[in-house]
């Protein structure tokens, strides 16, 4: 029985040296979800590691340098496509943010204020584990 | 900069006909947390993608082949190597449970029961938040 394909997705909530989290809108020219906010990131390519990807995909979509400091959890999709999201920490090491096409507006956002943002579905539950995981004072690693 | 290298571990809660839940039990082979109860899975091997990863270690650790059916979460490991450990839910579709010299012992336990079972830390931490999702009737995908 050949098992459906699914696809890894990585994106990563950067922070800065204050602690604000970068959230980036879908502009109009996305399928779908135009106007949320999101993480940077995107799709691992084929035989490409996922913090390969999550480096790429950050440099393509917002010209930011980023370091992977950590995981910060996991959501699925089915629709249209079977995908895997894999949420991940990271920080600047390098650049300035310049959107690409994909994206109209960005923002850096204090923890406390990320529960306003209007965020694609996933990524805003596993906003709200974050933030108050990181409120419990846990690390992200165990 | 370089940065550190991270690997992809992927781990599944497989569950069967009846709702039921495979632990499996570190061997005294294993040159850590021997005795500790785990989720089948492994190192996603590099170039190879997780969903065919997962099919391919859970078939060389306890001998059956399984689809996956969604993600359930992530966690962090930063000590000894850097490791992003993604974890997904499947469900048995062929095969018999024959184990590795890496496990010594199985069982099939309800989701009620698996907050007794003595798991590996970050697993342990999952495994509450999957139950607790799944008593609240949610789907792990959105």
């Amino acid at each position: 029985m050949a098992d459906k394909r699914y696809y890894l997705v990585v994106r990563a909530i950067i922070r800065d040296s204050k602690g604000r989290c970068l959230l980036i809108r879908r502009s109009n020219v996305c399928h779908k979800f135009v106007g949320k906010w999101e993480w940077p990131g995107g799709k691992v390519d084929k035989g490409e590691s996922f913090d390969v990807a999550l480096r790429r995909e950050v440099r393509e979509e917002i010209g930011l340098k980023v370091e992977l400091v950590g995981v910060v959890g996991a959501y699925g999709k089915i629709s249209p496509k079977r995908i895997a999201v894999l949420c991940l920490e990271a920080r600047p090491v390098g650049g300035t943010v310049r959107l690409s096409e994909e994206h109209d507006q960005y923002s850096w956002v204090a923890l406390k204020d990320l529960h306003k943002w209007d965020m694609t579905y996933g990524l805003m539950e596993l906003t709200k584990n974050y933030v108050a995981a990181k409120n419990r004072g846990r690390k992200n690693h165990g």
